[in-house]
């Protein structure tokens, strides 16, 4: 197909495929004349894919050029590819903090500490400093309550990782990551709007 | 004690201490001359609390001021109070949206329809939109397990709601709302690093 046509089924205008060309993005169709070029089924899935990355992924062109890079040249194990698409996720680390405390829990939690997702480290400590300097002290077991249901939630969610193919995976876990987080954080304030319902709702009880 | 004192035991400067009482949400201390007034515990627990709902909450000086005047005047239930201090924490409404769907998968899970929640409701109709605008298909199962898990999360924090006072139960919720929402997020990230790394971790699975 042309060009003209991938973007009609990219769901973009030809100048946003002219531009995602430029940057590396997108691969080069077959040349076909000076000023023409054709192209398949599988510039279409990826200009999905990259319209995904840098709409509600959110991620920039040179990270998402990184994520693309890493599907086209997969390392060797799937889990250190999932690990460059959640690393783009990552908020950037703040000043180096202490992360004995966190790898300490994650030791109690029977979690694997690798240093190289210490970004991830950083920013649970960061939550939990967070925590500590508002003054709020999380009632006991609730951390370890917390790390109880959201590994049960994580463990269904790696379980549907499809994998056929590098990119499939990728687009599972970015778009899942990103589009869930928000999802999630509803449930909860909805969960506690029954709950509390439950609980309080009843003027009787605080008269 | 002088309002110097209130400051420093409140850990902000006396210029931000004036702020709060011209904007009302300290209240006044007990007026000794002209241009002197004693402060005492209440007024250092308050600002706390304001500092709290100002610094990590996130809220504006007005949302702060509804928030505090529902402690001050708490309506008849604890649920009620509770679902203010919610309500300044949820995000503004776009747009009104069709909440059929919602509302069906409410009373799926158990949940009352409670129609002055709606904004939360909204919220997930959002969400739910955002999967399906970037055609990501939740796996079988995948909502009701995120909802199990969720609620027995909030189940959890809404027994741990401190009944002992208003103020109390608000810097709670607000606190507990805000501060945990990326605590939640990291954890998920990192349980989706632990379980990637059992399951895609050697090489030779891909291979």
């Amino acid at each position: 197909m042309r060009i003209s046509e991938l973007a009609r089924q990219g769901g973009v205008s030809v100048a946003t495929v002219k531009f995602y060309l430029r940057e590396g993005l997108l691969p080069d169709g077959h040349r076909t004349s000076a000023t023409q070029a054709q192209y398949g089924e599988p510039h279409v899935a990826r200009l999905r894919l990259i319209r995904a990355l840098l709409g509600p992924a959110g991620l920039s062109v040179a990270t998402a050029r990184e994520v693309l890079g890493a599907i086209d040249h997969p390392p060797r194990s799937l889990h250190d590819l999932l690990g460059v698409a959640t690393a783009a996720l990552t908020p950037p680390a703040g000043p180096p903090v202490d992360l004995t405390r966190v790898h300490e829990l994650m030791r109690d939690w029977g979690w694997h500490v690798d240093p190289k997702d210490c970004d991830t480290h950083a920013v649970l400590a960061a939550a939990l400093a967070a925590l500590e300097a508002a003054e709020f002290v999380l009632p006991a077991g609730a951390l370890d309550n917390y790390v109880e249901h959201v590994q049960a939630i994580a463990r269904a969610e790696i379980e549907g990782v499809p994998t056929e193919s590098p990119a499939a995976a990728v687009r599972y876990v970015v778009l899942g990551t990103v589009l869930v987080d928000p999802l999630l954080l509803i449930l909860r304030r909805m969960a506690q709007q029954e709950l509390s319902s439950r609980r309080f709702g009843r003027p009787a009880e605080t008269g």
